[in-house]
């Protein structure tokens, strides 16, 4: 198999959800990159060059909607050097610190946000993030007593995922289909979910459904909390772009789709949360109010906005 | 086949939702009773009494949430007889009338629901209501063009057999999954559901995830109205009594549950819409607001308040 | 002229707004029907009922969105009769009756509403309705100190009829763009409007603008009073009709539209305030919650629903 | 002492509010004015109508807001006799069936009201309504296993007399101050309070705190109850009367009020919950939505409008 | 004419709102502070310092609300010069400079806004900002079809200086009466407005009518969006300054106010939006959320506090 | 007596509420810091530390929620010294510009805060709060004509200690019990309170009762401000700190508490109030909104988050 072959199954497990959450997708795309760069042969430096930007480019088309996936490409391509070998290690490096890096992130959001349980709590988590999972994990860890309750998360059961981690965790849990969350709004007393793009006024984009239980946290004052490293937050948006939600397709909700004859599947992957419905945001850097998510951009992701120079 | 295994067939059928829908339940009972008294062997007046009663008892207890279930059979057992052949009669004509009325009430409240369709609307339904699906018929039918966005409703994707309907009547028809509600919410102009039982006070129970649209749809200004037949309403809850919500197994939302140690399963079949965010009832008596379901209780369904006696 | 030719004029008043007000034109269509059944010329009796249908006909397409004005003539046509001399009497004192009625509800209403006013209030009017300003001036003439504030009620400028009424009764009055209603509502005590029409589910269509009002009134904790003549009733909306909303002609907002190539006008003459918004409704049968409305409906409006029938 | 003496006395220990509660206050107003028919002399039939009507005015006075008193009154004094006997006699008969009817409607309450109130619930309540605590004790008394949370209700601390009457009972209580309610409403599953008056559009006037309590269970998506007798209703509001808030001493909040220059003490006794913030009305007539009150008040009150004749 | 004629000319046009516009009255003040610097003859460095703040004085009184005004004023007068001809160079440039940035921040806020327009979306407008105009102008250019509904804007109709500004660019419009807007409103997927003043939290003060359009767009999930250069932004509310809404001329609404005895005119020229109304203030350094303004204010406009040494 | 033991007599008089509110108690932890350290024998430098660091922790165990006391005993004790002698005089120095700082914060605030109010407003407030009572006595000394009404703060009635020092300054106050506050609240323009604890997502922790206070407030869209020194925000809840909330003797509450089987208290001493209920925060260092804290933590404490260390 040729090493760009490799970029291209990669990406495509991206597409195809094979690899998936906002995180994975990330970390698997550095990875990917750092392999290529070592293994691609080149007869030039430009060349080198120019074939490291088409398998950054191939991945980075896998999922429009994931900032996740442009911050890590950016991270790990932002490099200087004089030749192909050191453009190579570079690549390498910033790729293993961008992976060493996520996963710290994941850790500290862990132990940042388990500090917002309290013992006895009632938890619902959305689809399946590893850094919501963190948060639900260190409290556990801790020694506190929770209980969880989890949304299959339809069309693709992410829920399923979910559930079979906290079980292997030994934390009770409890899976409900997205339909009844208004349901147990009442007895949760923490909403935790994780992040696939945070905009630059605090806006969240996650997993289809989110913003419906950020609403019906809201009408029975349930804290909302979205755990989330800080690239996920999208520098585009101060520039004012909006975020694309990516619409998959129909037979992911209805295999048998063409028999009918009027009827077409609507499919969004993904949902936008107000900044108002949130109550904090947990990320490695600390707890924070949405609206400071552009303090978050500007510190944390190099990004500065030029003006006059425009 | 014994009659009255003919009625523990339709029961079982009722319980295991392979008959459904509060309307479609109230009638096949009603048919089941009348089948039942017209072929039930009794050695005295008494002993039919008796056997008719624990024939609809046995219908009673199938599903604990539906209402329809417990007007319709105390509408069909209201019957002043002197000897079996007049009882035999009685219910018969009973179950007649209610089947006949029932249809007539479907047909009604399209007649009225549709006229609050304007040309160029965008419906969204859930579940798989009779007289939600008459008022967006109707309004097909009188020509106007309209466009239906249907959720899959699960645990038992209901609105499969919803969008199979709509697509046999030739209208245009979106399917979500029911996280998608809140996404699709600002392009929807009326959403029009059924009912499984109206308290007194104007409460909606109704299919899980019936509260969470209507709340969607409060948020995003978008009107809401309910599709009930009177006999969905129910008078016991004027005596205070809640409506208990039907609590189904755990394999209908987690096939292999069993592999799981600290995971369980919670099924609600139905929840619970404050009348605050029900726009308007459409019943076949006309379009009222929900604070008025006392009214229609009292003289619609006979109930009379007897305080003083009591 | 003929009187048909009076009955024409009246209708044109009242198409072109001249004669305005749902309270006014309702009256004057009475009045007009009443001159025209006594001065008409008929050669049989089939031909005064054909002749008087029309004529009433004439009156009820002016306006689409009145129902006082339907009420109205529904009322004044109700007789019965067994000749002509016969029917022409009894449309007179229909007609008296419903005028009679109509102005001691006006005055029925400002003894009830003005009690919610306190001493010292600041009430906000909207438009030029008489029922309103029956409230208003009965709090006043009841030695209350009071002060108003009147919206100018773009595009016909109602309001500046309003303030005359008010200055000639010598009320402290205070003029504001409509757009300044919510800047001066926290000095407000109590919002007081007429209506055009209510409907079954206490929902009010009034003056463009008052439903923002409502809204502004709701922020800021402000009490919301329609007063209404029970004749605004609309026995349809029963039957699930919706209240057509006239648009009006572009020229009344703006005088020289055809010199723009890419504009138009929207000019509906009246708004859709949910019933959740209003406190109550001041009627000449009393002060109620705008759920009531179907009750005033049936008992006021001899309104019966014949499901069975139909 | 003479008779008149004792009405006085009666009416003294209501205004100081040593008798105090809407139903006691209206129970003991009943029989103070049969004890009073019974042993007043008289010299003729005008007199002893004359008399009554002064002591009954006497009791009237006592407390402005309670519609109880005047509702109570009004039943016992509407008698028809020929003679003073007679008149004596109907005025104790009316007392007794007033009282026993009170008496009845209190345990109704309580018997229809334990049903909202589910096991292991925890139930807030405010005051000290007797109304309240029949539905507390009879849910109690059924065998759920519940908890109470009482305020002290500042300034006369009624609620250390519930936490002694449901102390008595063995129902765990937990006392908090006023200002707590908030901090302790995610943990309330339903708030039960009585009524001073119910207005003819579903609002409550009940004792200072309630409204906020109200805003509070809505904020936090908690149903919120009210166990009203129907004498509670008041008929004067569909005249479009407001209700009186008293107002009462500085020294009950403040004992050395005088040794300040700049400062007043602002004492209202009640304040007034908005229909929109009651899910339930529970009456010994059955549980009704707010809004439904203008129809107790027709059918239960006997009231009557005569707009006609006015 | 002398050259503080000029002045006095211009800052008469501001006043009467010949000039008009935020962004406007800014941009003619800078260019009649530079015309009057390089014109004016001055006996002393100190004379012409003097000279020229009158002259500044003079521009900043015209418009009280107008933080415009004193931005563009401060930042042209920031000067630092050894005699009258470096003073005079200094303030020509720095006039220059504001008048060039102010020009790039209307067409780089046109770019970045133009963004959260889709294709096919209704954007409403109020008043005529060129901002926002450009916001819409940007989004017509780059191909999308769009429909603007703008509001007239009473009392000084600036809505049909926006409709002839549309029409011109071939953007199809429709022109409402500002009482219109909630009617409207759930055809609207985006507001768009400019700015008066921006304060330290993020509050926004514009044209009178702003503050209800926002509350609509709430009421009906409508994003609402500033579009607002950063010298909008005003930096004395960060020392509590609260804004000063204008009150102007009763005629403006009223031209024969003084035939009335008892109505005076309120015309207050702009109103107050929270900030918890918008969603997003485009600014010419990006999109951000509108509680971000104190950094806006710090970073931008230079301001510092220093409270140990005040 | 020995030093330590004046050091235990402050942090009883603290742990008691002798000493209470944020600002007084930190102040009185300074200074006990400081007399002590002056004070104090100690064999070595370490000896030294050790003895002081005791003390420090002493005072810091008094009152779990306030960071007021963490803050002032950090910024005390933050010294570089060779020996004994330097660090008395830096702890000293520390403590003096600490109690400096504090009391010109409070000036610096009521300068600030007292802009926010108008000619002719009435300002709630409630407990006790200097920083509170300096926004509203610098508006009384600007010679704003103002009222306060101010609550009586069960259990401990810090209202009283309110309305003396408002009377002192010849201020008008009301003072009402903590239930009215609903009844009063369209009365008033302004709310005013203190903090406690301000976390870094714009949290406020303050005396029980806060909370609801700030909901009535935005129910009547009635403005909220917090008038807070620096040193109130609490660094630790970037870390995710949830803040601890004490819960004091029932006996504070309920003297005979033992007297009752079933009951027991429960007695909260702070509330936590949503930053979206909050319009301002009023600091010394300038008008902020609640988002805004995170920054003011980082800037004013000189927190600094150190993820890639930890």
């Amino acid at each position: 198999m040729k090493p760009i072959d490799r970029v291209t199954e990669t990406a495509e497990k991206i597409s195809s959800m094979e690899i998936r959450g906002a995180g994975r997708i990330a970390t698997a795309a550095a990875a990917s990159l750092k392999e290529y760069a070592l293994a691609v042969q080149a007869e030039s430096f430009e060349d080198f060059n120019q074939k490291t930007a088409v398998a950054a480019d191939l991945l980075l088309k896998t999922r429009p909607t994931a900032v996740s996936l442009s911050n890590a490409i950016r991270m790990v391509m932002k490099y200087k050097a004089d030749d192909i070998d050191g453009a190579r290690q570079a690549i390498a490096t910033n790729a293993d610190r961008f992976i060493e890096n996520s996963q710290k992130a994941v850790e500290k959001i862990g132990q940042i946000g388990s500090k917002r349980i309290r013992e006895g709590d009632t938890v619902l988590t959305h689809c399946n993030s590893n850094a919501a999972i963190s948060v639900i994990s260190a409290a556990h860890k801790s020694g506190k007593n929770i209980k969880v309750i989890a949304t299959e998360s339809r069309p693709r059961f992410q829920g399923i995922t979910t559930i079979g981690m906290l079980d292997q965790m030994g934390i009770e849990t409890e899976l409900i289909v997205d339909s009844a969350v208004r349901s147990v709004m009442n007895d949760v007393d923490l909403v935790v979910v994780g992040a696939d793009v945070i905009t630059a006024n605090g806006t969240l984009v996650n997993k289809i459904g989110t913003a419906q239980i950020a609403l019906c946290a809201r009408e029975a004052r349930t804290s909302f909390m979205v755990a989330a490293e800080t690239y996920k937050f999208s520098p585009e948006t101060i520039l004012g772009e909006l975020v694309t939600i990516e619409e998959r397709e129909a037979t992911e909700v209805l295999a048998d789709i063409s028999k009918y004859k009027h009827v077409r599947v609507r499919n969004p992957a993904f949902d936008v949360t107000p900044h108002q419905y949130i109550d904090l945001i947990c990320t490695e850097a600390g707890a924070i109010s949405p609206e400071m998510s552009y303090l978050i951009i500007r510190e944390r992701l190099g990004w500065e906005m030029k003006v006059e120079s425009s």
